[in-house]
Parts: structure tokens; C-alpha cells; sequence
């Protein structure tokens, strides 16, 4: 009976350099990746019961939930890797509702054949990663489809974290005068994601972005900064970003084309590229809407930390909008134009 | 600028039959897919702010946190298809926890070209399971892969429920003479997929099992079962979960084989196929351990539910373990084996 059970190979894990079909299969060989390489890495307290939920203690109030699924190419990229990313990314988006991360799930999708050496590095740097952003990986779960059905590897992580104060911030908050403040300059994840694709020559020197906001985000919530709306600019850019927000706050957005920070060598890379900065993904930057009156001590706060070290007032929310829902930029020139939603990505698989 | 960031196909959203590279790109394509098919199904106020989180209200105490990826092929199949297993599989692990389901997160990736009518359908079907469990998809992300790097349609569900009893539900909690408790007959997922699959001709008498077991799980607990362990049945059968309990407990366990329901087809098919039905994927059964004492009133509790009309005593935790940690079942004619794991899997793809 049991040999109908058995994997593409019979072999024993450790004979096998590559995931099998029977890796996801729920019997010894699940059992066997779990063991060896995810709880090696893996040490919540909350993942000893070998439940298929965990059970963890919240606080009355609100908490935040997201979700994000990742499938970036490459995997290892400079500056980081999709484990990194898959933490980094689901905690910035539990800051950005003014979140402190506590808990992340790990849902893989495992294609047959993938390397278990790679799958060891990227549990690594995704328990690296949590260990930074003083997050525990509590529940999780893997699946392993046939060859050509998948690609290596996908990621989803979910995220819950705390909120422990009264601030409530999303669009609908924006006031007219806000200040928006961008974290750093764009571009680099998107770059050094298409430089490593393409094996282009500036590869050495541009690093991804990829870094956790949320000691930041924490710290301006605690110095009192009355954050209206934050928004990290992951796919779409910045671009996007202040179109969702524009949109959704049915808000008008001016910013300045020449205070919004640009690496010189993510602006050379698009001009050979034939892109645009602002609407290349970043993994580690963030507008804020601040009031007008608290734009220079966010800045000043922001600045204190490496991932907010090159912050800039970038604009602010108009107080007498023509168009309310658009973003406009003004150009170095001088020249007022609508800055607008793509209809589909510069780069695909960035994140 | 903007025609560097167009899909694959400059056409608006309406013309495309199927899903587009653009449609996960980040920007308007993106945004007309999440109005013109999510939106419409998903209702859940706390998706308006369209923030990448959503901010939910919590009571003080233990709330359950699971993940689980969904990778089911036929993805339509008799009796369901993987948008309603995505919400009753997250939503049975919960009740597991003996928590009480709440909020779902939904990230699906997407295949190039997978029919738009197609995730329309999925999306209406999770809405509708999701109603029939009073939980809602509070939060979502969508990526897009290229053709030939996906399957169609994945699908990932992380949920939270609360937990407002004082049991402990867990492996560890098993005592010795516990009784042990199946909610209805096995194996009916795993074959209607397989016949599903193959084409079989017993496809029309067999659907899934796949239903909801949170409202049979709570209706235990209000009813003052003292539920040692509950487990859901799904890849890997009765059996590996059996073994899973048996040896994260270190209790040995003791089944009798002519107690365990399995309707007449599925021994017939599985007779046919050559699998085991007690290997056998389930998405609406569970097992449960309660006090011995309890036992009969538990499983007359049980049968007053649609999804637990079929359930049976089947065994216990033995008193005198001489093996603990195994699983041991008791064949029709008295010979007493050990039920063990399987190395990998007898159906791939199964959930």
C-alpha cells in the first residue's frame, strides 16, 4: 500500500538536492521538509503545537491584516531576495496603516524540481529578515507543483500587527495643505531588479531598496506626528501610489518634479531604459501626509533613521483643487502637468 | 511615457477575455481589475479605505492566525471548486483552534491568459462560501505571472477567528482513553478530483466533501464537549493525521477498521485506483478527540449537523501504549497493524 504513497523517488530527503512532488504530499516527505528545513530555521513558540492555525494573544483594540503574495525574478537580486522581500514588504504594508508588526504566515508554492539548497538560503533570509523587524513567522503552509506548472518558487506572506493609537490613517483623511513627504529617493528595487535580470553593466553599484519601515513609521507615531496617510510605493511607483491616494481621497496632489530625489544611476538606467523613476517600484520607501505645520519635524524625525536618511517635502494636497482626484507635477521648467496611472507596469514580476 | 507601461494588449479591460501581464502591474489595468471583478463581489467595509491592510476590531484575548495555499486541479469539480475550498479549507482550519472564523485574506496569482470568465466565477464562489461562514475577505492581493510560469490560478487564504472559550485544543492535550470521533465518511474529495481528473465513470454519483465545519465545531464547545484535539482531514487522509497527533502527543492511538465510514463508491473507486481511502483527501471532515465520557453525547451533537450526519466512534487513546507516538488499527478480522505514514502523497494536486 504504502508504495502508491511514495514520491516521484524514493529516496530520502537528504539524497535529494531538489523538491519532489511528494514534498507536498502531506506524508513523511512534508513532514520531512518541515523538520529540516523550516522549523531549523523557524522558532516561534507559537509553531510547537503543530497546529495548522496559531493561537496568539491580541490586546482589545484594532489590528491591522494584510496580505501580499511575491513572485519577483530573480530570486536573489542585489540587495536582497524574495524570503527578504516577502517580510519586508508584508511589514511595510502593516505599517503603513500605522501598524507594529508581530505575527507573519508563510504560504509557499514549491515548483517540482526546485533547489532545496535555495529553499534553505531564502527560509534563512526570511528568518533574518523577521528577526529585524521583530516579527515571528507563526503558521504556515507548502504546496509543491509539477515541473512547468510554477516557477521555483512564490511566496505569500500575511501580517497582523498591533495598533496603539488613536490616529486613524488612510486617504480619507488627507486635509487640504498637507505636506507629502517621500522617505528616499525612487527606483532603486526596480533597477537593481532589471539590472540583475538583464545583466546590465551597472548591476555592482545599485542595490534594491528592500528595508522595513516600521521603526520609522513607529517613531513618528510616537513623537506625536499627526500622519493623515502613508503609502508605501511598491509596484506603479510613486506615481501610483499618489494616484490611489488622490483618487480615493478625491484630493488634489501637487508635487515638484526637482525635490523628489533620484539616484544619479537610477536616472541614468531609465533614460537607456526608457523609463520613468517615479513609476518604478521601490521596497523600502514610503510617501507621508503630514499637516503642514508638523512637515519639518516629520522630516527632521524621518532623517534620523538610515531608511529615512535621504527624506525630502516632495508637495502637498492644494487647497483650492481644479481637477480633485488628479496628481500634477511641476516640471523643472516650470510647466504644471497631470502626473497619471499607467495602464499596465513598466516591469513586470518586481515583487 | 505611458506607452511603456501598456500591457501586452493596449485594449481596455472589457475586451480582454483573459487576464493580461498588465492586469498585475500596479496601475489602471490593476485598478479595473479589482473594481470589475473583486469589487463586485466583495462588500466588506473594511476594503473601502483601500489601504493595503485591513484594520479590524479585536477583543481582548487568544485569536487564531492560519494560511493556506490552494493549488486544486480540475479546478472545477463536482461539488466544488478552489474558490469555495479556499474558504471552507482556511476556514476549517480555524474551527480547529476551536476559534471562531472571521476575517479572510485572499492573494491569488495569476496565470497569463487565464480566462477572465473563469476568475469571475471563482470570485462568486468564494463570496458565497465566505457568506455561508459569516466571514469576510477583508484584504487581497493579485499578481500576475507569465504564460507557462503558473497553472491557471492560485489561490492563498490566511484567516483569523477568535477564541473566546478556556479549552486548550491541541495534541498535547490528548489523555489516555479519549475518545475518538470522525464526522462523516472518507475520501469523497480526494476521488471526485481524481474522477474529476480522469474522467471516471462514477463521476456523476461522487462529490466533494468540501463544507464548512465551524458551526458543528462551535456547537461542541457551547454544548460543554471538552474537545482535547480537533484535526481536519485533508492531504494525507484520517491517517496522517492520526500519525501527526499520535506523534506530536506521544500517546499511541487505536482505530477499528470496520467503524470508519466510507460510502460504497469511493472503497469502489479507490478498489479501482488503488488508494487507500484512509489516505484519502477531505475538505469537510474532522476528527475529534473528547473525553471518554463525553463521547456519545459528542457524537449525538455531532449528527444534528448536516456536515457531521455520518459521524462515528472509530476508536480511542489507548490506556497501556506499548508503541506511543504510532497509530494502530484493528483489521475486520481482529489483526491489530500499524496505520503509518505515507512517504509522499496518492494524489497530487489535491487542494
Amino acid at each position: 500500500m504504502n508504495s502508491s504513497g511514495e514520491g516521484s523517488c524514493g529516496l530520502p530527503f537528504v539524497s535529494s538536492p531538489s523538491v519532489l512532488l511528494g514534498h507536498g504530499g502531506g506524508g513523511r516527505l512534508t513532514q520531512q521538509l518541515i523538520q529540516e528545513v523550516f522549523r531549523k530555521q523557524f522558532t516561534s513558540t507559537f509553531l510547537k503545537n503543530e497546529h495548522d492555525s496559531a493561537v496568539v494573544p491580541v490586546e482589545k483594540g484594532l489590528i491591522a491584516f494584510t496580505t501580499d503574495t511575491y513572485v519577483v525574478r530573480p530570486i536573489f537580486f542585489p540587495g536582497g531576495d524574495i524570503g527578504k522581500l516577502a517580510i519586508y514588504g508584508t511589514v511595510n504594508d502593516l505599517a503603513m496603516a500605522g501598524a507594529r508588526p508581530h505575527y507573519i504566515s508563510l504560504g509557499m508554492i514549491l515548483e517540482e524540481g526546485f533547489s532545496l539548497e535555495f529553499l534553505q538560503k531564502i527560509t534563512q533570509s526570511i528568518q533574518l529578515a523577521a528577526l529585524k523587524c521583530e516579527v515571528e513567522i507563526v503558521t504556515g503552509d507548502t504546496k509543491v507543483v509539477e515541473r512547468g506548472k510554477g516557477d521555483g518558487i512564490f511566496i505569500n506572506t500575511s501580517g497582523l500587527g498591533s495598533i496603539s493609537h488613536h490616529l486613524d490613517i488612510q486617504p480619507s483623511r488627507l486635509q487640504k495643505g498637507d505636506a507629502i513627504l517621500v522617505s528616499g529617493d525612487l527606483g532603486r528595487h526596480g533597477i537593481a531588479i532589471m539590472a540583475a535580470r538583464e545583466g546590465l553593466e551597472f548591476e555592482t553599484a545599485l542595490e534594491s531598496d528592500c528595508a522595513p519601515l516600521s521603526f520609522m513609521v513607529m517613531d513618528l507615531i510616537e513623537s506625536g506626528i499627526e500622519l493623515h496617510c502613508l503609502r508605501d510605493l511598491t509596484r506603479g511607483g510613486l506615481a501610483s501610489a499618489l494616484n490611489e491616494i488622490a483618487s480615493t481621497a478625491h484630493c488634489e496632489i501637487e508635487v515638484v518634479e526637482e525635490q523628489i530625489p533620484v539616484h544619479i544611476l537610477v536616472q541614468g538606467a531609465c533614460e537607456i531604459l526608457g523609463l520613468d523613476p517615479l513609476y518604478v517600484a521601490n521596497e523600502g520607501r514610503m510617501v507621508a501626509f503630514v499637516p503642514e505645520i508638523q512637515a519639518l519635524e516629520a522630516l527632521e524625525r524621518m532623517k534620523r533613521h538610515a531608511v529615512g536618511s535621504g527624506a525630502r517635502l516632495i508637495g502637498r494636497v492644494t487647497s483650492d483643487p481644479i481637477h480633485p482626484g488628479r496628481v500634477l507635477i511641476r516640471s523643472r521648467i516650470g510647466i504644471l502637468r497631470v502626473l497619471d496611472l499607467l495602464n499596465g507596469e513598466q516591469l513586470p514580476r518586481i515583487c
